[in-house]
């Protein structure tokens, strides 16, 4: 069993706010990600894929796939957007960064299989600071 | 004459878009950029200080004095905020990364010159694939 | 269960030597870095956290908390300090980078436990090539 | 247990390319990777050794032991290689990072035990978006 | 007058070696930079571009045409190539980083500014250790 | 002319003090940089070195040279040291980034002279946020 990886990434905007709750709520379990107007990042996507080393090619999986299907379940439908309002498969989701690493996997890991290869896990660096990682569930 | 760098960071949201034009003429210029709900980044902001060596203390400016500007002058304002929105000293700016860095010097040269030292250039790394720098007018 | 992370710095020197050793048995096992007036580092500290996602919040832990944390327990104890001679909880322990993740684990887990959350492990950075992990006893 | 981790870098050329396929077929599954003269990387390679720590140099392993091991086993014979023709132990398998990782592992474990301590994941960096892990057989 | 930066990956093979000297001169000057079957880098390509700022866009020049130009003028020609056997512009030059920026600059330079921008800088990481800076004639 | 760079890195302590003042002073101006048994970084040195392309090797300047001369002058007298105590050319220099670099160019650039090349720049990193570059007085 090898583990490749691979990273994309998607510059997107986001507001962490709970409507449930008062203002004075938000503020104080969100803060500044709580703003109005919403803030930003770039956030960096690392996919880890497992599997057995196919010997006529040496890959556990051709990146070339593993890109494409990033690009076209995730990529594409989040970078440059408002992660609270342009993404379909993320409404009415809170977009912390846990949540959009649960909602990727949810997209990536059937699209990953039918290549005949396992998704292993999810990264995501939300800043040099701030980082999450999910295993499925 | 020695140069100092300081770099601090902020995350904020944007979106590039024309008010005088058509919809389309947006889309032709800045693609994605111009989607409605804006998009973001984490900035980084290099700040190069030039000035001669301070014999007793080996410095050209306190690095301690220099961040304490920076945070008052640019990021309390721009962190966690909405550049098209949220900031007064941004307000009827195109906020490419361009204008970013001419008023973020309109703001920082003041400030360091009270301190007795020279503002020489700025650069904003917006992502890990565009940066701007400026040195004045 | 969702992994989060939260990376600080911390700028430290330190002293390899044991006392219990001849000056020739030092220099064989530590080389440079038991040089008598120590060298130091920017060092990297990761902590991982693990736990479900609060359905409220979209958080496994609050990472302004987290952040709290670590520097209250690590942070303030150790930049800009001599691990050897200024850091009371490290008092009588090899400032090895193993030696240095074991020491934060006892400080941190029980104030990420107060919080409902699981520390997971513990990565530091020491160069651009020397890293540690732990992962508890 | 703790897990010590050591970066070395090399440089060297390969392809992609199954001899046993057509020029086609080549194309197809490796495209530009599969260029007749080759192209290069400036590949990471990250080894980890786990063990106790020995309590009279708060050690796992002596990180200058591991370096000369990685050295020898591995960078000295690829650093400024072409992986395809240079490199005797990698005759007769497809330079792929997942078949790097494997040989490279197989060098490395019997070194790593012979200094008492046990070799835990290789991980390659190939690109800033390529990467892979190998844990063993 | 404000200066735009754009990065640009691309992984390629070459070798340093001077036809005109015999094999002990090629092995006492370029090492085993000269090793027969060559060895690779990602590099990284940086361009700077310098103008004034369009009032309509905030831009000096859009990065869009920015980034097609140096696709097309070089990525395009060097990416997945041998320096010295695959690029036409190259016959003829020793393939060291110092002469690829003079190479790129001939080709960027018209092709910006036709754009009507200039082309300032070229800067090309080869390792982490390694770069070449040119501003042309 | 063209501009190389190469970058060497070194591990060492330091301790911002000035003896003529008092604690109190040394407080007030130099913070926790004054701690009494000092800290540490892990400093990056990246030198530029300007000249001609050698029409024979394609070199400004061989970068063997270059790292040898960077080596020998500088890294080797401030690697694994304390920077206040144990480098006989930074005797009664307050080892500033600032000072360093100037410490470094007078030994650096008639080294490089002598080769036949010219110094251009010094560019010391100390932390991820803190940076000084030095042309010559």
């Amino acid at each position: 069993m090898v583990y490749i990886q691979r990273r994309e990434t998607f510059s997107a905007s986001h507001r962490l706010y709970n409507a449930a709750w008062s203002e004075d709520q938000n503020e104080a379990v969100f803060g500044k990600c709580s703003n109005r107007y919403g803030h930003g990042h770039n956030f960096q996507l690392i996919v880890t894929v497992k599997g057995n080393v196919n010997p006529d090619t040496g890959f556990v999986m051709n990146l070339v796939d593993l890109k494409e299907i990033m690009q076209r379940e995730v990529i594409e439908h989040v970078d440059h957007r408002n992660l609270n309002e342009d993404v379909p498969f993320l409404k009415g989701i809170m977009p912390s960064t846990e949540n959009l690493a649960i909602a990727f996997w949810e997209r990536l890991a059937p699209a990953i299989a039918a290549k005949g290869a396992i998704l292993h896990g999810i990264r995501i660096i939300e800043t040099e600071n701030n980082f999450v990682e999910y295993f499925g569930a």
